[in-house]
């Protein structure tokens, strides 16, 4: 056991909430979250309500959450009735100002959980109402901005303590292990959303090709582009990227944005198919630069049992460091 | 006291080293920081005899060493012998390979500190004998690469288990507390080095003004970026840029590179005159993401019993967060 006030708060067994992962994190991966002690959210995605309808269904009874990219919710508004028809335990809103939706969300007996890159944001997240701040370091895979995670998280818990001290604080970004959710509680966290390790479950919608090129790769073999998202012509603000691994992809539209831009129409079409099949060469891996502590593709019970056994052991021997 | 690898190898009282900063790390700084309890580094910079020598004079009877970045030291290599000629320490060299020097340190009696910014470069410090790998994050102030710190350091631990186990890690980037400091240890790391805290210092080479501004900063308000270099016609390898504060030199060049390059020479001796007034608008302000957690210009002694007292206290605090 680990307890935090987030554990507290959610009655949880263990202070993890899993990374509401576009298309990756369907109601069996959140289900499994839950289920193994933590706090599962299912990826809202960029809106697909017959898929967001299924996927709440194949969480079944587990209490689980739902994250929304909040730009992309600001144009499909109905899918938030949708979720919350659902019950959520928590709904969680990142990338963009979350003052539209806050309101409802809260009114409906859901925690409102708002994922932040910068002080700023974490800032209007708490004067938005937010009960569980997330503030997310550039280390994530997927979509984010540049802060990192080690500075970001005290200077916000410091900011909460100021402003309004009974809101929580998750960290994101950079947590593959034990030892980086123990980190994560000593800079002042609550507890810690994970993204990539939970990618690398078998319970998360991720293809085999894809699994196998995060197991390849070292931290190193990551980058921020916004190439995917003009490929994808999915209109991201300007100032989110996504981390993924470097690819044949990469190579070829990575500081060739502007090229990329004139055949757009073409190249949609490409990557469509490619993500449908699940090609990491001409699509991408949606990985955090954790990827380098990634050795095998297990079941979520088995991650997340490790990586409180894990903390829990860092924990206890970090009393040896201190001395009188 | 805390008690790391770190201190039992070099018997130190705490495991704090601060980052050999070019310009602000002189001889007064390192030597505050060995008199304080950790140890001190004398940043080599650009290398100017005259300075370095100033410099060494300055540390008096202290313990410390010097830092070099190691392309630049290519360009003059008589200033390792300037350097090894006081007998340091340790001599730490980073951003491009050690290789060309590494031998010479160690046959010198000096312990060989490598700072490296990718799981890539760490696994050349070792092969080239390093006897510390100091694994900088994105975060830190300055030069630097990508990286985040909180993955980057679990990561090299393990590449250290695996290939050289008595090779010491310490972490830079993002520390600027007993908090960091304690996270630092749980991530695998035997100490930490730490740059901007110490760089706002009374000990330090830094104009009032600087101080000043970074003291209303928060840890947003910093930027990578390559105009500093291209200003001052450095000739940094492409893969690095310098953390600084965003200020109006950053909002007029940065993104506008091209442009700069064709007025290079007249803004470097308009970059160069700022420099030497200390102007924070017009040159720049070289702190990482920390600058945010900063709230008092103090003496160095100050600082690290702060920062030792407060992870004492976080590790001993953690232990609440188990229970079985």
């Amino acid at each position: 056991m680990l307890n935090t006030r987030l554990t507290e708060r959610l009655s949880l067994r263990f202070p993890i909430i899993n990374a509401p992962m576009a298309f990756a994190a369907g109601g069996k991966l959140a289900a499994a979250v839950t289920a193994a002690g933590g706090f599962g959210l299912i990826g809202g995605g960029y809106g697909d309500a017959q898929w967001l309808e299924q996927e709440f269904r194949a969480a079944g009874d587990q209490k689980v959450g739902c994250g929304f990219i909040t730009w992309s919710l600001g144009r499909q508004p109905e899918l938030l009735d949708l979720a919350l028809a659902h019950k959520p335990r928590a709904v969680l809103l990142s990338f963009s100002d979350p003052a539209p939706f806050a309101d409802r969300i809260k009114a409906s007996g859901a925690l409102l959980f708002c994922q932040v890159q910068t002080r700023r944001d974490a800032e209007r997240a708490i004067d938005c109402g937010a009960d569980v701040v997330i503030a997310q370091g550039s280390e994530a895979g997927g979509h984010g901005e540049k802060r990192g995670t080690l500075a970001l998280i005290p200077e916000v818990a410091d900011l909460i303590a100021a402003k309004k001290s009974d809101v929580l604080l998750c960290a994101a970004g950079g947590i593959g292990d034990g030892r980086g959710l123990a980190a994560a509680l000593l800079l002042g966290a609550d507890g810690a959303m994970i993204g990539s390790r939970l990618w690398a479950s078998t319970e998360a919608n991720v293809s085999e090709g894809m699994h196998r090129a995060a197991l390849n790769a070292t931290g190193d073999d990551t980058i921020r582009s916004q190439t995917m998202d003009l490929a994808r012509k999915l209109p991201w603000p300007q100032r989110y990227s996504a981390r993924v691994l470097k690819n044949a992809f990469i190579a070829r539209w990575h500081g060739n944005e502007a090229e990329l831009m004139t055949v757009a129409d073409e190249e949609a079409a490409k990557y469509r198919a490619a993500w449908a099949e699940g090609d990491p060469d001409r699509s991408n891996t949606f990985v955090g630069e954790v990827v380098g502590l990634i050795r095998e593709i297990e079941p979520v019970s088995t991650i997340i049992e490790r990586m409180v056994r894990e903390a829990e052991s860092v924990l206890r021997d970090s009393q040896r460091f201190i001395s009188s």
